[in-house]
């Protein structure tokens, strides 16, 4: 302000600043919310920009037990999918794949049903036995069929993150195929890190190139625990304001296409990260802890929930 | 601006505004370097904000060993502490316990040395066998040793984020002990979840708390992963600026004192997140799974770390 008399420059009150400069305010209004206006020291905090509520969704069920060496008898899996229903989980997967030459079945009483598409070439034609520019042709008429019906379609990525075949995925492959299944019709679409082998650093970039797309509250992330990484790209797609995750009792499952992969994250060590971050989930722990252990008895397998070993030897 | 003219308020530059205000230029830095002042829409990425390079302090030999079951033969220590070595890894802890009792000991050739606190006063009771003040003025004793011989003294703080007799532990009580460390000389502070039961909430509390009493650069955190949190914690604590990380090969060890305590995280997780966060360390994750590889095979255990099984199975 070389040209404004001393005395003015006084005047210049943090009001006028932010009436005249709005771009000022939004900041000034983003680093208070984080408490930086006030102790400019504390503005790292990186906990205080975290969703209010994130919608768990239970895989267990489906992705878990079908990648599971057991098979689970009906009456069973019943009884495991009832003991979910009670511990207040918003999204419990129970259904099978669903291919387009079963699309007359969707009418068969289904409330939701999913569409696996994937962001590696290699993977698509290994696992679904097509390109992934011929998945989506097919998907086209399995949302097509279930808009007219009403019913909404989850959509799946899959090696979001990494391809046992290809290696690193580009994140813009992985954005094409969320791009083209928003654009169909899907209401969420989740990203899968099949084999587990992202980091924080790999999801943040993923996220990045995504956002741009489609808006973030239609995402999900799919995380793997194989290299331990789970929780911590959980955290940082949660910091970048994705509010869905999905998540897998006892960590059921795994995947059969994957070399090296181990299960999906488990919901009790999810759980047990978002109720400490003070983000509300409206499940319950513990209940969802009784159900893993029905279904660990079941399969004759340890839980791979730490939170679950570790309550048990308390 | 109420009373400058018009005219004059589109004179007033980006350059000008930062000049008059400091304050504000700060703010504008940081925004920037975080990449919100180009594209505010990208301001939410929670990885550009971490430090450029990390410490990794292995404790496996030590804390790892020490919590064992399995006695390990010297040679045996001697040769993984050898393998260690050729790691690049920055800070080995190869070192046992030094009471005030043994201070003599200190002349004898040690190059570092550390005291072992607690945040717990029936913790401290239970492991150091007296109290939390006590404690403290016996340190000051072995402190004042070793400055006098310029020998430098670690810190630890356990129980940071609970203890297994009292639960919660107040972030206020762990500041307290951490800034009578720092008072007293020790020149990094290695913060303690003894039981593994944090998460990045309670972690980002804790740290917000001592970081009004003591430099965030004297801080380490040294994270079990009882309830799977560890590398979650260490992440918030990287993004809230700490840069040193205490971290065991294989996951050796676990805390004999505390009740459903498993082993300390894996050095090799640690590692694969930082490097896949593009963080440095100066440390072959190759050549860390082999040191872990000879200590579980003259153990008889399997490996702790994820990274490592998973690397195994390919």
């Amino acid at each position: 302000m070389g040209n404004v008399p001393a005395a003015l420059k006084h005047c210049l009150s943090y009001e006028q600043l932010t009436r005249d400069y709005p771009w000022l305010a939004a900041w000034l209004q983003r680093e208070k919310v984080r408490g930086a206006f006030i102790f400019p020291a504390d503005s790292r905090n990186a906990i205080t920009d975290l969703p209010k509520f994130v919608k768990i969704v239970e895989v267990g069920p489906r992705d878990g037990l079908q990648n599971e060496k057991e098979i689970v008898p009906t009456d069973v899996k019943i009884q495991f999918i009832d003991l979910l229903s009670k511990t207040g989980l918003p999204a419990i997967e129970a259904t099978s794949f669903v291919s387009s030459k079963w699309v007359p079945q969707i009418a068969a009483g289904a409330t939701e049903v999913a569409v696996f598409g994937s962001a590696s070439e290699t993977f698509s034609r290994k696992n679904i036995n097509c390109s992934i520019e011929e998945s989506m042709q097919r998907f086209e008429e399995v949302v097509r069929a279930a808009k007219e019906l009403q019913i909404p379609v989850r959509g799946y990525v899959s090696c979001v993150l990494g391809c046992p075949y290809e290696g690193d995925i580009e994140p813009s492959k992985v954005t094409k195929v969320v791009k083209t299944l928003y654009g169909m019709g899907c209401y969420e679409i989740s990203l899968g890190d099949t084999i587990g082998v992202g980091t924080p650093g790999s999801m943040a970039r993923l996220l990045d190139s995504v956002k741009k797309e489609v808006p973030m509250s239609t995402l999900a992330v799919h995380c793997h625990d194989t290299y331990g990484q789970a929780l911590a790209n959980i955290l940082v797609a949660l910091q970048m304001g994705v509010s869905v995750v999905d998540s897998s009792v006892a960590g059921l499952g795994g995947c059969p296409y994957a070399k090296g992969a181990s299960g999906n994250v488990s919901t009790e060590d999810v759980l047990y990260m978002l109720h400490g971050l003070g983000v509300e989930t409206g499940v319950d722990l513990s209940k969802v802890m009784e159900a893993g252990d029905f279904i660990c008895k079941a399969l004759n397998r340890k839980t791979n929930s730490k939170v679950a070993q570790a309550k048990c030897r308390l």
